[in-house]
């Protein structure tokens, strides 16, 4: 089993609350703050991540799936540009392949584009006019043509949620607000394999890169929205 | 018929002769040279542009697609990274297009991802291994992963082809040095669709971005080279 | 004396007739048009592109400089951003120099950081709130934070001024479309070194990646606009 | 006072144990190696981070700063290329800022360009021919020209110190990689100002984005090349 237990949750909670009061006193953790015109970015939930038994299954989808769902509802209902990123490669094991050095790492070579591993997870749906991005690395804007895209839709706060958060989804954050949009991280809706890691990187988020809010209230910000026009 | 004539080449031969002496008297116009480790990149020779018929259609295919086969054999041979692009979009007509702003430039409306009109030429018939990169933008390095890509295979040459000259070859090429990436492009494997921009920007590219090159040039060297290893 | 002839002048203008007509029958040549939140880009109107006896003094700065004047008053009363750049060098020679690969090309080793050459012309005088980015490459968004910068501003259109029209200012249209900003070029403000490379520059980038505008139509865009908020 | 306690060390070894044999037994936390061209990025070891009384004040300069020292004595004794990195702004506060949304989370408009604060401490004295990078975001690769530098000088391998671990020093590395260049984040070397981070994050950095290493492992690795030619 590998989610974070009681003891290790109270003992990063101590760790936490230590370093907010450091972080407070010094001027960061300030509140970033949702804009005007949103975009909703799904990481990684493709089904080599969200289901089980591959190298990169997460843990968590009974809560992560709901959440995403949640948030595609009321995404759609506004209009608000969608995105959805996969992992993937056209090469994933010879030697000029597009993995580049990350297999040096990581089981990238298991990711093949056009696979059903690499396919966004049924449960979600990606309808027409939402894009999905086939990344090849960690961040969702890292060599894509994400941020172009965002801007050329007007987009200043991207809603990101997905997996893994020690990796996509913390790159694609620190990412976002260096590409000068409004990163705000759903809780409910990030996720990751190994014990520890969703917390201390939404700790260091929530300190540095972007706000970490809860479901609720980026659901409730969403249906506050006036609808996006349709052209 | 849209091939540039005698009376026009003439008269840019004039500007060109004319251009290039004050260049060569402030220092430009300088040669950059072949490395040691090239990669062939072969841009948007898709059926939309290498078939009659489409708005993307170009001219003189029956000189440039022997050049681009030619430069693949000897790239083949040596086992040298070789990256295909095309432009094609997920959604070409949408209110949250992947087209960005360019649609209100250029008829990129016509450009579906996976259709035939975006597929790479049969004629030059990508093999396994070698990239196919599905690009936004005129640059084959914009809002891509080829310049990562090329740099985990310590790439220092981009051997560049294809077209358009006035559109993705030029920008591709720009990119290319700005990334730390000899460029060479091969004067008869580029192309466009209308008089003069083929030969107005090579110019402008010899005088300041990489080298243009006549097909036997980089056949030659490519000949020339040690094969790559297979790893 | 290297301004273009009145025969290249009409050769060209035939040239660009025929490539017109084939252009609109194909659906390029589109307007893009200005948006709502515009930023003013200043390239290279630095001395040693604007004043004589350098290796990259440019013609015609009776008339550029007086362009660009009457564009940054009217952007700075509209308080917009105003984005000035130089291109210069911490190291313009040795053998880590952050010209690159440029100097093989190009005599970019005349450039020194913190020179009066690279210094923004003292008739344009940036002021305080104005950014001047020192770029190393062509394009003012390649390698700088100009994109994200403009994206935090919320900034949708990028006004163009400056030189060289075959380089950095070309390379800067291209990137300012493919990064999702609507780029529009001010035909008396752009310059160049050498005949006819400001004419085919503007003709390529009018038919796919910005509008050219005349001065006045930029002047008449800006003071038409309602001044930014001061925050 | 801010440094990791022991009992917070221990709970996080703990959780450090159980993850990577989940990592290891998925096949992650591979090793990516030390290439055969190095070079050394020394991230915002500037007054601001590496002097007390600093919002951004880091903690364990007693050590950083030799290692620091001595990985850039071995540095330039092989003539690697070498480059610092500061995080300053032209117009710290004003409503045109250069810090973009970064002032929505954290104190850096108190970090003015030009300043003492900004400036590279003096006990690791930038040489000439090193570049000093004025970043404006967290990562290194961020809006600046160092992929493309690093490129053009046939660079694979990336040798990371510096701080904040949480904040450049992370996503600096998480960049390396994806611009395809191995990173080697090198333990004594690099730090942070609240409790946990720097453990924490390296875990996350060797599980997936690059190999953290010892001081002397560094050192032997770089005494051990043969020193790059001076051209």
């Amino acid at each position: 089993m590998s989610t974070t237990t009681p003891e290790v949750k109270a003992a990063l909670e101590t760790i936490f609350a230590a370093d907010s009061s450091l972080y407070r006193s010094r001027g960061f953790q300030r509140r970033i703050g949702y804009g005007t015109r949103p975009a909703l970015l799904v990481i990684d939930m493709a089904n080599a991540w969200t289901r089980p038994d591959h190298a990169f299954s997460c843990d968590n989808m009974d809560e992560i799936i709901p959440a995403n769902q949640a948030l595609l509802a009321a995404a759609r209902d506004k209009r608000i540009p969608i995105v959805f990123t996969t992992t993937a490669y056209q090469d994933p094991t010879g030697p000029r392949s597009d993995t580049g050095l990350w297999h040096m790492k990581i089981p990238v070579e298991s990711l093949l584009e056009g696979s059903e591993a690499a396919a966004i997870d049924a449960r979600l749906a990606p309808q027409a006019g939402e894009q999905i991005i086939v990344k090849k690395r960690a961040s969702a804007f890292h060599g894509t043509y994400l941020a172009g895209y965002l801007r050329s839709q007007r987009v200043d706060t991207v809603i990101i949620t997905g997996v893994t958060m020690a990796g996509c989804v913390r790159h694609s954050t620190e990412d976002a607000i260096a590409e000068g949009f409004r990163p705000i991280v759903v809780r409910e809706a990030v996720g990751d394999r190994v014990p520890g890691v969703v917390e201390w990187n939404l700790f260091d988020i929530d300190a540095k890169f972007g706000d970490v809010e809860p479901l609720q209230s980026a659901v409730n910000y969403l249906e506050g929205l006036q609808a996006f026009a349709n052209d």
